[in-house]
Order: structure tokens, then sequence, then C-alpha cells
């Protein structure tokens, strides 16, 4: 049977409420996936700690698939509309394990391909680009200390359900990683104002990687020195860069194309 | 000298906030171009038809360039920030006439390279599909009636000054367009869920067009119907589809990339 919440101070409610903050999600080690199709995204496999929706959801969906999975709760629009983080809430969300860490499975990958990123600060992009990285057949994404939290509801809404494909590690040392990545033979590389070539003679076929810097500011000179090349994307127009989730698109489907043959 | 707003009664004033509304940019045939950044985008033989600025940055940039170049007013913080579209203002907008329509320079170009869309209607997506054709050196852009308006605030921001690079047509008719293309040789192409290639073996080093489709629905079929070929873009991992401005840009890259040999 669904559980009431009825309450403002329903501790289930208030524990939920304080997972917008991120240093709850990183404490708890959960996030909140919200809406339907977002919801429908969760593998089977994956581990729900709960479900919360609506009364007017619970009566037009059905409550039963949900408590089949994970312990249900019920709540009024109001109390609901207090966890959502969107003007149209659907109302119905769930909480979520974040994935676990398991670098060594990713790493052990044949002919592998990451995406590192230095300080990505757009929700609407990160989310973009790990959507995009998981279309292109990313083996996984590195992202350093200072870039948004991946469970943040906004980068959550942009990778439309990518987040339970790939596999994010956060919080990395560039360097480390860079590190792990010479010692198995991943070469890296960055779009770079100083870059000479295209991307498009590159070999990446073979193991690789690319690294992409922040929306501003574009890659330190420390991240930018750990790459093993530097290339530019061509601009025949007017403009003088590229967004940052762009950019990140380009050189991710130049190794798709690549690897089609 | 400039001249100083004082009232919310003022008539340049209430002309001014009157703009954040399409139906009074469509009528007077302006539009708002705030920031000092993309301020600093607007070419030299643009008309620009006045500036507003905050008290604090005529104080710590001069008004004297911006005299020189259209009649500038001042006014206070709390006045500026109720004409202003961001949270944090940077104190300074220009009204801008739009472009001229001049359908017929566009088309004549040799080896053209044209991007249309239908219904597009994110504003973000639609500043980014716009910075990203001007750096792909497409010749201009269609917009059909029902997508959102090319100089909403939040468009012109993510075009990051390219709305004065690159001509864009709105409200057009799709029909006309493709006809128009047909006439002069242009071959149209989109992506859709039943094409059967992908776009890396079509000629696009002759003139030629991507049609892209609203982020939620795709493609109409009469529009998809006006196309010479349907592309798919392969997408090798889970994901089934991709952001609609991610797309556009796999697409105008595969144009430059053909082009630059």
């Amino acid at each position: 049977m669904a559980i009431k919440i009825e309450s403002l101070q329903n501790k289930i409610f208030k524990r939920v409420k304080g997972l917008n903050l991120r240093k709850n999600r990183d404490k708890e080690g959960v996030f909140v996936a919200e809406g339907l199709r977002f919801i429908s995204e969760i593998p089977l496999d994956w581990p729900v700690e709960m479900f919360l929706m609506t009364e007017a959801f619970a009566e037009e969906n059905g409550t039963k698939l949900f408590e089949n999975r994970a312990v249900t709760y019920i709540l009024s629009e109001e109390l609901f509309s207090l966890l959502s983080d969107t003007e149209n809430p659907q109302g119905v969300l769930a909480v979520c394990k974040k994935q676990q860490e398991n670098k060594e499975k990713t790493w052990i990958k044949e002919d592998s391909f990451f995406l590192l990123a230095e300080e990505l600060n757009d929700p609407g992009n990160l989310g973009t680009v790990i959507r995009t990285a998981d279309a292109s057949g990313v083996d996984g994404i590195f992202l350093s200390k200072g870039s948004v939290d991946v469970y943040n509801p906004k980068v959550l809404r942009a990778t439309m359900g990518s987040i339970f494909h790939v596999p994010v590690y956060q919080n990395i040392v560039l360097e480390e990683t860079a590190r792990e990545m010479k010692k198995r033979g991943v070469l890296l590389y960055a779009a770079h104002l100083k870059g000479e070539s295209f991307p498009y003679h590159l070999p990446l076929q073979k193991s690789c990687a690319f690294l992409i810097g922040n929306e501003a500011r574009g890659l330190s000179d420390e991240a930018a020195n750990l790459c093993d090349g530097w290339v530019k994307i061509p601009m025949p127009g007017q403009a003088e860069s590229l967004n940052a989730s762009i950019a990140a698109g380009i050189l991710m489907y130049e190794v798709v194309r690549q690897r089609l043959n």
C-alpha cells in the first residue's frame, strides 16, 4: 500500500526536499529523477529508494507498478510542488541511488573513448554533453572539481536519461586521470586556440579522449598541457567561438565518423 | 549630451520597456541588444537607434563613444533593471534596427549553404543554432512560422552576436523556400528517423541546405517530404536522440568538413 504524506513536517518529505542541495545528495548518495519520461529511463537493475507522487498521478496511473519496485508515497499537489524543480510538475519523482563508481571496469574497454571536462559550469551544457556522449558511445566521462553537479535537476533533465547509460566520475583530478590514460595508451586531445590542425586526421579509431574547458575561460594552461595534441575546430564564418556543448559534440562525432568504417 | 530619464512615465522608457513583447518589436522593426560584449559585436554600419545606460555605467565608460553613434539616455539602476532581461544587468543596452531583408542577395551566393527550421521553439537552441551557423559559414537561415522570435532576448544572448553576421528570415513558408531552392539547384536534406544513410557521403560541397525540426515533435510529414534526401545521424551508444542544436551542429559541420578540401 502506498503511504500518505500529509505534512510539511513529515520526515520523508523533509529529506526529499533537502535533496535539492548538493551537499545532501553527496552525503546520502542519492538523487531525484523527476517526471514520467525520465523515470521510464531508469534501468531495471538500477536501485530506486522510493517513489513520490501526487494523488492525481496515483489515480491516473495506479501505484502498483511503482510499489513493486520501491516504497511509494502519495502527497497533495501542494506538497509535491514544493519538491518539484519544474514549473508544471507531472506529479511523480523517484529517489535513486547514484551511480556506483567502478573505474577499473570503465578503463579496461578496448578502443576506448572518454570525455574529460574542466570546470564545466552550465547545467544545460553538461546535461547536453552527457546526452551527446551517450549517443556517440563514450565509455566514461570525467569531470574535474569545480564542475556543476551532475545530479543537479537541470543537468539531469538535459541528459534525457543518459545519466543512466554512461559512467560519470566527478571531482576527479585531471592530472591523475591523464596519467592513467597515458599508462593505458589513450591519446588525449583538446580543442585549443593554439591548435594547428583540424580534428579530421587524428587517429581516433584507437583509444582516445577529448578534454573540454570551461564555457567562459576555456582550458587552463595546466589542463591544456596534459594533452597529447591540440586541435582547432574550423570556423569559416564570422563567429569566433562555439558553444561548449556544440564544440564537444563536433569532436565526439568525429570519433563516431571515423569508427563507422 | 546624454539625456536623463527620470520617471517610469517617460515616453522613451515606456517604449523600450514595450520591446520585451514580440508584437511591439515586429511593429517597430527594432530589437534590444543588451550588455557591453553584445553591443561591441554590432557592426559599424548597423543602424542603432539609441543607447540606454545606468549612471554608473556612464561614469565608468563615458558616454562619448555612444553619443557619436546614436542618441544616448542615462537612467538610474532601478529604472534600468526594469528594462533588463538579465539578473545582473551590466547597465547598457542598444535599440537596434532589425536586419533588412534581402533574399535575392542571400540566394545568389555560389556553392551556397542554408539552414531551414520548422517551429524551433527553445530560445537557447535557436540562439545556439544561429551561432553555430555563423561559425560554419551558413549563408542564410530560414525559420518557419511558429518558431520562437529571433529577437527574443534569450535567443539574442545565445547567438553571442552572430545575429549581426548571418541573414535570418522569419515566418517563411517552407514550401515556398523549398521551391526557390529547387529552382536554384540547392539540394535540401533533413535528419529523419526513416533516413537510411549517414550524412558523410552526401555531395555537400555543392549548394545544399539542411532542414531541422521542432525539439519535441521533429519534422512534420509535409516538411520532410519537401527534402531531396533524408539522412540519419549515427548513434552507436544508447541515447535515442540528440538535442536539436547538437544535431544541427553535427550536420552543419559535415558541410564544413567536406568543404575544407
